[in-house]
């Protein structure tokens, strides 16, 4: 069922680029205001949130994707319709857990980093992390907690960039009194 | 005559939306920093010209536009090829000074503020001022000083959203001894 939008679906179709390295002046901008890799890595993922938690209502009107009948499916979504969309990718999805409950997905490139190269002393720095909280972000608002985290990063060194994402629970909806 | 780059020109297209929100994170981030709207818009603008400094060498070897031979031919590389390219959308160039030197590019639509509401205490924020710096700077790359300004924003109430741009002058390159 697709969900109603007030908002115009007339999409602009722009190349990376510009995103990139606003994106990186962004970081940058992190990078003077934190003492410390690990908190502008956590800022980057509370930044991600809020996005992901306004994006979602823009990816539901614009994909008419419905509600996704397993963690499978979401993994599909998110990776063929959702990367495809939002950052011009499509990565793979792969390194199952057994339970079904943990995957992996492998972006061979990643326009985020696409001029970047990390100063050695931002070691400990996850560049992308953003993009960790707007899965979060988004995934929370269609009633799935998750965890995400980088796995492996070509900016650290890495021959892939690995997004892991696991399944914690389903949210309760709260629905109002006398809905059906 | 094209210019040659290492970078791939394998360019991804994606939907504006994300760049949309990152876009408006890093704005809230700068309000935080920056003690007043005029701060903010200078540290936009900043961060703009570093940009555009960067994202010429992306355009020329992308676009294989050669050199314009004045500041109308200009005018419309930057409409309709640059906007195009990196925003998805086309300004219409005009109001045109009587001694050529100065244009307007009108958007009817601006990507950057899809999502955005100016509150109350920010009236003097020039929200998307990292254009100015854009265009400022990748401008100055290819020997053209340009001022560069908002003059009229939907986001503060006027009907449409105009840049000003105006020719300054021309940059002397520094050939090397020997150079044809």
């Amino acid at each position: 069922m697709a969900r109603q939008s007030t908002r115009s679906t007339d999409s602009k179709k722009m190349n990376s680029e510009l995103f990139t390295l606003t994106y990186g002046a962004l970081v940058t901008q992190l990078c003077k205001d934190y003492e410390n890799d690990e908190e502008v890595n956590k800022q980057l993922d509370k930044m991600g949130y809020n996005i992901g938690v306004r994006l979602i209502e823009d990816f539901l009107a614009r994909s008419s994707v419905g509600r996704c009948q397993d963690f499978r499916e979401t993994a599909d979504v998110i990776a063929k319709v959702a990367f495809k969309m939002y950052l011009g990718i499509t990565p793979s999805v792969t390194n199952w857990s057994p339970a079904g409950d943990e995957f992996s997905l492998i972006l061979e490139s990643n326009p985020l980093v696409d001029f970047v190269e990390l100063p050695d002393n931002h070691s400990n720095l996850v560049y992308s992390n953003l993009l960790c909280g707007v899965l979060r972000g988004a995934l929370e608002m269609v009633q799935m907690a998750v965890e995400v985290r980088f796995a492996q990063d070509t900016l650290r060194g890495d021959n892939v960039t690995e997004i892991r994402m696991k399944f914690i629970k389903r949210i309760e909806e709260n629905l109002p009194a006398g809905d059906e």
